[in-house]
């Protein structure tokens, strides 16, 4: 067997870092999940260095920002010239494989840069979209690469497309009333598209398995992001009646910028009644727990090829989603826990202490610079992320970090804003509306906005300082507009 | 002489409708402007397609908005492809002049695009910078052309630079003590680089009137944009205690967007003491004064030079300016009449009914193709503008507009808004914060927002509409936007 490990990157889309029962989840259960946990290290503090989903993939994919990437938002375009994870693992003797969605570069696929993919969903790349599921109304994607990819693979199976049974249309905005939020469809979870990521992932573990090369797997699972169209088991796992309602489910969002009225009225779930949400919950959960199979099946597999004893698998996720918390939907001009926190597991063979926390501040993105140490190659000095490798391998050292920085520019509405988030606190700057300032320690849900307030003026002033010194260190743009309002916002 | 007309267009910087005698101002004295009124068409309804300075400007060359023209904000670049007055008018047999003030096009300038020009200054191109007025702390132009310039024209007229002798600089910004507000200089007008722009324009018109051809010039001043310094007599030529206290100062700016907060604590003048906005307005008053007198000598030359009779002359500005209205300075994310009515007089050699006025909604764009039929051209057919010749001398044919819509995209925060106004009635579409719905009629101060009001719904819905309308037939990018919210606004 080769002496460099392999690399298996599961990632999941949209998901909350409290669904996973070795997170402490009340009831969603992710055993296999907890599984991996037990054997690795678990993050309690990891954060992304930018959302949504295309930015930070893109920042994955390079260890970068935003601004470096040049995929600021969904729309944004990939700099072709960065390093990433398909220029730089090869160098190291690495064979590379990818599966699922994509979303990383709107220029090229997994394909074309080197992985070995079975099928490239371009851009967004949706599979259930109104062609793939019939009865599904919502899903842009009608690209004929995309509606081909899914059928093949249920053609493989001897599948038929599983029929959307019943699904929950919000009434709430006039102009979203066709977009399915959750949904049940006929069939068993090898109808669903997720299944055909795991039965990927597996294709090429067995393939690379017969090969002297170590291999970097991706594995990337659409869900649980929105629409959670599930098959049973799955969409009755879960009782909505007995999803509590969410502790910030209350805020009038009176005292933070506007732009969150406005994306809370975009979805059109009905903002005065919880039993909604519940349900869109129950079937987040169900989704959760249908990726937690396949995960199990993917991992499962790993030992069956004796792979497991050589392989790094690390667990995450792009962003969170706020499920209703502050009565917000999915991710968006709000950099709520529910939204931010990210889970993050490693379970690297050589781990000194199975079953570990770690609490120190990371970013998924640091995942590159450590991916590239782990293949004894010596990543670029960026002043964006670090290698965390002794931390994947269960050690205690410090980051060196007190606080986090992330960038978001927009989604539904264009909408630039900076989050500062220390151990204690978080301050946001909304490019051209009111701040955001929350004790984390006594306000933990972040009901109480302080920013403004006299009584917290010198607490804002060092987190406002804090930013600025993120902001000269990563050269990020959004340094001319903030100094400009520095000492009046 | 020849047949087709001379255009002389004068063209001042950030100046209030309501500053010129004409339009009704209560103090400012303004008597050659007015005379220029008396002989042609003054318009009660002009509004910019666009502003700030840049895409307001870029927009007048080219008679598209700013979308189209690539002049979004002051930083952005022109689309060199467009027609453009430099392009057109020369193949109709014009000649081209230029004196003053660009901020049209950041490529290129009004020597590279033909127009005969003593002096260009690139970009924003201001002259008193902290090089060529001594005592001056304000102002970013350090470029050595800009520089020379001014001091060229002073050793021209064997003078020295004036110096500054004293200067009002707001204090409530900590990061904006050192800009001056409004000062006095040493001198006479003549040491005034205004005074230069009026040289320039009679030298043009001297050399012109020896030529064939008829000219087109364009003469722009930098003021009475801040820093509003001037010599005396303008200095002291208005009693700041006799300015009144304007109506909307007493707005608290609650409800509106917040981003004119921090614009209102970006100039740091004090927003709860009208006496330091009524001393910038006098020396604002007093910079005007100033600039009548210049476009008094220049209207003069006109005459001695037997080119009135032959020559369309008009005046206007680029947008206006808050000064105090609703605690607001200069212009940026706010549509209010101060800042977004526009004088526009024309005196064409041919008008029927000299002093008339016009209440037809206009663009300042409009001259574009209007200048082109002067000039026996076809201007292509565009969505953004259309000829009002014939208003132009005086005729009453109506423009068919029930409304104008006008875009703004940031000054010093991005912030992107659109504008529609009819007779009545005010909506302003702020793209991530609360709209604005005044009633003109009943609330003609705009301290009343209406936006959002069960008692108004079905009055912003129409308005919206008709936003709607105008982003359709202009093809505006913001449609998406503002597409997406529609319903929930």
């Amino acid at each position: 067997m080769q002496e460099k490990p392999n690399i298996l990157l599961i990632l999941t889309d949209q998901q909350r870092w409290d669904l996973l029962g070795c997170y402490g989840a009340s009831q969603c259960r992710t055993p296999h999940i907890d599984n991996l946990a037990s054997r690795g290290v678990r993050f309690n503090n990891a954060f992304p260095l930018i959302i949504p989903c295309a930015p930070g993939r893109a920042a994955l994919f390079t260890g970068r920002y935003g601004h470096i990437t040049g995929v600021e938002t969904n729309g944004g375009q990939l700099d072709q010239s960065l390093p990433n994870f398909a220029t730089e693992l090869p160098r190291a003797g690495y064979n590379l494989g990818y599966a699922g969605k994509w979303h990383v570069d709107h220029q090229k696929n997994p394909s074309d840069w080197g992985f070995r993919c079975k099928r490239d969903f371009p851009k967004y790349g949706y599979p259930a979209s109104n062609i793939n599921m019939p009865g599904i109304k919502s899903g842009a994607q009608k690209d004929s690469q995309i509606a081909r990819n899914y059928l093949d693979y249920l053609n493989e199976k001897n599948l038929e497309p599983p029929e959307l049974i019943e699904a929950f249309y919000a009434q709430g905005n006039p102009g979203q009333r066709n977009r399915e939020l959750h949904g049940l469809h006929a069939g068993t979870i090898e109808h669903n598209f997720e299944a055909m990521v795991a039965s990927e992932t597996v294709e090429l573990m067995r393939a690379y398995a017969q090969e002297e090369d170590p291999f970097f797997i991706w594995t990337n699972f659409w869900g649980p992001h929105s629409p959670c169209i599930v098959p049973e088991p799955y969409y009755s796992m879960y009782d909505p009646k007995s999803i509590p309602e969410d502790p910030s489910f209350c805020d009038t969002l009176e005292n933070r910028p506007y732009v969150q009225t406005l994306v809370s009225r975009y979805w059109g779930i009905d903002p005065n009644n919880w039993d909604e949400w519940a349900e869109i919950t129950a079937r987040y959960w169900g989704y959760m727990t249908m990726i937690d199979d396949l995960v199990g099946r993917m991992l499962s597999e790993l030992e069956t090829l004796g792979l497991a004893e050589n392989t790094l698998v690390v667990f995450s996720t792009d962003h969170g989603d706020n499920m209703g918390a502050h009565k917000l939907f999915e991710k968006g001009p709000f950099f709520d826990e529910e939204s931010f926190r990210l889970p993050l597991i490693a379970a690297h063979p050589e781990c000194r202490q199975p079953g570990r926390e770690n609490d120190e501040f990371v970013y998924l993105q640091d995942l590159f610079p450590s991916f590239l140490e782990v293949a004894d190659l010596q990543p670029d000095i960026v002043p964006d992320t670090q290698s965390i490798l002794s931390l994947l391998k269960g050690e205690d050292e410090p980051t060196g970090r007190d606080s986090v920085y992330c960038q978001f520019n927009g989604q539904i509405q264009e909408h630039k804003s900076r989050m500062v988030r220390t151990r204690t606190h978080k301050f946001v700057f909304n490019q051209s509306d009111i701040g955001e300032l929350y004790d984390l320690e006594n306000d933990p849900h972040e009901l109480h906005n302080l920013y403004g307030l006299e009584t917290h003026k010198t607490l804002q002033e060092s987190l406002m300082q804090c930013m600025q010194d993120h902001m000269e260190r990563v050269k990020d743009p959004m340094l001319g507009e903030f100094r400009r309002v520095r000492y009046i916002y």
